[in-house]
């Protein structure tokens, strides 16, 4: 427990307006995606990097848990705080873009920026940052960094770390750490913004981010492809690509998601679509997308699709697109509960990994709904559950678990990009042996020996 | 120093046949690119993994320092064994390409592969490895990845550490540690592999490599920038990026080194020639070759390019990169010895880098001949020096010093893609701080407590 004599330091840090503690504000920090809720003791707001390093010191002497928060909109419970502590929020402050630096095509950003606000200012002067998050309206991308955040154009142009140059970050004992710099190339020391991204908050705080951006694309088209059933678009997915084909998204409902958006929202698509595959290809030259859509057209019909349907213009476009941003609120039909999972395993092994999946569903008798980021391997498995019974939730998790074993049996990993936290945590030991474990544990230590970051989370100790 | 009882240990783990004590195998394996020597004390050759983690284990328990190689083939020393020890040297056994994986357009490798066996085996296939470091044709994927290697196609595809999907590795203690998945997106645990990475041989031995592949590019062609002036050059670098162009490579050659070329090899340009700009673009369709080829000249031309030719055919291309693959050797003119360092600055300070450069050397009267790959903002700076005069080499190597903290105040770095060893290790407190370097220091401590494994390097205690 915090003493009172704590929120007064911290006050005396920040101004007594930047430390909440009273009833309302704890419980408005309490939740993130997961709907789970645990109340910190305090939710302090740091104006600056120098307080965010204030604020650790002090807290790493006096062995207060820290949970570091950007919009609270992760999937895994990283910016929950379980263990109490402190909340450490950097959306009031830390929210600015510091610069947009066209001639090196380079961002540099405070944490607490949401995605969304960071695409439209460089998209602004011609240039892209291709990160998309599901969550990018108002996820932040502090948040973004620690969960190391995919999204659909990870299929051609990768994910957060693949734009992260350096990170300005705090580790616990208040030290403000460097890393990486606004070049290209850099192998001057560790790398450590490598090993901050994806890290959840548990090794240090980051106060600043430098991001690549690329040229805008010129030319962009939609596509989707509809195929009889889920295994001839699996096959079609990592057949197309070997071909050569590099869509910027790929992404998959199965067969399930079709029959929820027929039902629930009146989607009009073919009698005999088993599965469909939608995404987007482009290019600096409308040739190029040419090219893209034939390839895809070529091999989708060669695995047996009924139909390839290119957008005629933008409207089309994001009607071919209506399918998939509705995927995830249309099949509440199935359960009232989602158990969301984001595996991901080598593309080849998609059409297998699938069907296991829905035998294991079938095994334990719930609606398994897939669809998402095929182009990259990375796909949402939801076992649908009745939340209210407490057997059906029990049941759910063994059949998650089960499903964690195939996929980890097929090299395969437990999250494409929501993360571990604490809602998978218990399935670490499915994934890694006891030396890798060992492993992550020395280096959180290395990091953060009194453990006041985000303890607990990734499987780490409490 | 290693007792004889320690050397027949280590044959009873790996068969007397590959554990060399003699003289001749000592002086053979003292030496790497640094041209310095140390000799080792013993050279083991492990067969495979297990042996591996053996040999680590017994030499953790007895404080026995290792230092891996690969060909040796390092600018700054990473693979000299400057305080004894043993030479754990993969390229007897563990120097086999172990799958290419077509489907999921991935190459699983043991260190010891040499980087363009790994070119051809995947363009058999059609399939593409990009990072192409200059030492392509004896360099190791071991060594490519301990160093974070780059090379000329780094300004389109990156470098080595974007292609590295997943890694095994050897902890100091012995354990074997997976890291990374062959699937694109993977965030359950810390990113080993990230911190790995250009850690110079430090932390762990690596023991295989999965490497991303990629669709060959079906049509490439070469061009030349001339440009009156260095100056002129240095801003049609960032300026032509940042109006879209993507070319695969963009070397620079400076005044120094076209003189150079036309001195010693007689190649043949054009009189009021003071830089020039070399370099490939590629493309799935013609048109995405000329849309770059147009950004390029037009780019090139309005900051005062005198010419732009492109390679009318294959043999033609040869010629263009025939200047720019004899830089190195022709620069010889200017001095026995070169001093060779590889900054790297954001791009749009390259004009004002190069500058300050010639001034540093001009300080010191030395010839410093610049060329490398400019469209990453990576320099190869090299201060020509009289190789048998100590006191000129004790001077190169102030002027070196002196350009590091120009570099370095600009927001640049050490070093792009050589790293850091022991040649560059005197430089470290110049680019991080204190609490920097410290926390090098606590990681090295988390993954080899007992300090065996290469110590010394990159500025890390002895």
């Amino acid at each position: 427990m915090i003493e009172t004599g704590h929120i007064e330091a911290l006050k005396a840090i920040v101004g007594k307006e930047n430390v909440y503690s009273d009833k309302a504000h704890l419980i408005a920090y309490s939740y993130d995606a997961t709907r789970t809720r645990y109340e910190p003791e305090a939710v302090v707001f740091p104006r600056h990097e120098e307080d965010v390093s204030v604020i650790l010191k002090y807290c790493n002497e006096h062995k207060i848990v820290i949970t570091p928060r950007g919009a609270g909109s992760g999937f895994t419970g990283g910016a929950l705080p379980t263990n109490g502590g402190i909340i450490l929020a950097m959306e009031k402050y830390m929210n600015r873009i510091l610069e947009i630096d066209f001639e090196n095509m380079v961002a540099v950003v405070q944490p607490g920026v949401i995605n969304m606000d960071l695409q439209k200012a460089v998209q602004e002067v011609g240039l892209f940052y291709p990160p998309d998050p599901a969550s990018e309206e108002y996820s932040t991308l502090g948040g973004n960094v620690s969960e190391n955040a995919g999204g659909m154009r990870a299929a051609k142009y990768g994910i957060t770390k693949d734009f992260v140059m350096a990170l300005r970050a705090v580790r616990p004992n208040g030290d403000i750490i460097r890393a990486g710099k606004r070049t290209i190339k850099d192998v001057a020391g560790y790398n450590i913004a490598g090993i901050l991204i994806a890290s959840e908050g548990t090794l240090a705080v980051t106060t600043e981010i430098t991001l690549k951006l690329l040229p805008y694309p010129n030319f962009t088209k939609g596509y989707m492809g509809i195929f009889p059933s889920v295994e001839s678009a699996m096959n079609a997915v990592f057949k197309s690509l070997a071909s050569g084909a590099n869509p910027v998204a790929m992404e998959f409902l199965d067969s399930l998601v079709v029959q929820a958006l027929k039902e629930k929202l009146g989607v009009e698509l073919p009698e005999d679509a088993g599965a469909l595959l939608i995404g987007d290809v482009d290019g600096n030259v409308s040739q190029e997308v040419d090219f893209q859509l034939e390839i895809l057209e070529k091999s989708f019909r060669e695995n047996g699709a009924v139909d390839f349907v290119v957008a005629k213009d933008k409207k089309h476009r994001e009607e071919l697109w209506y399918a998939r941003r509705n995927a995830s609120p249309s099949i509440t039909i199935f359960g009232s509960k989602k158990l969301n999972e984001d595996i991901s395993v080598p593309r080849s092994l998609l059409p297998k990994a699938l069907k296991s999946i829905y035998e294991i569903g079938d095994k334990y008798g719930f609606k398994v709904p897939c669809f998402g980021h095929a182009g990259d391997g990375n796909i949402h498995v939801n076992v649908m559950v009745d939340g209210s019974n407490p057997e059906e939730l029990a049941k759910g998790h063994d059949a998650i678990e089960e499903i964690f074993e195939l996929v980890v049996s097929m090299g395969g990993t437990l999250s494409g990009e929501h993360g571990i936290g604490t809602s998978k945590a218990p399935f670490m030991s499915i994934a890694f042996n006891e030396e890798e474990l060992t492993l992550f544990r020395d280096l959180k230590n290395a990091f953060d020996p009194n453990n006041i970051l985000n303890p607990g989370k990734m499987g780490l100790p409490v």
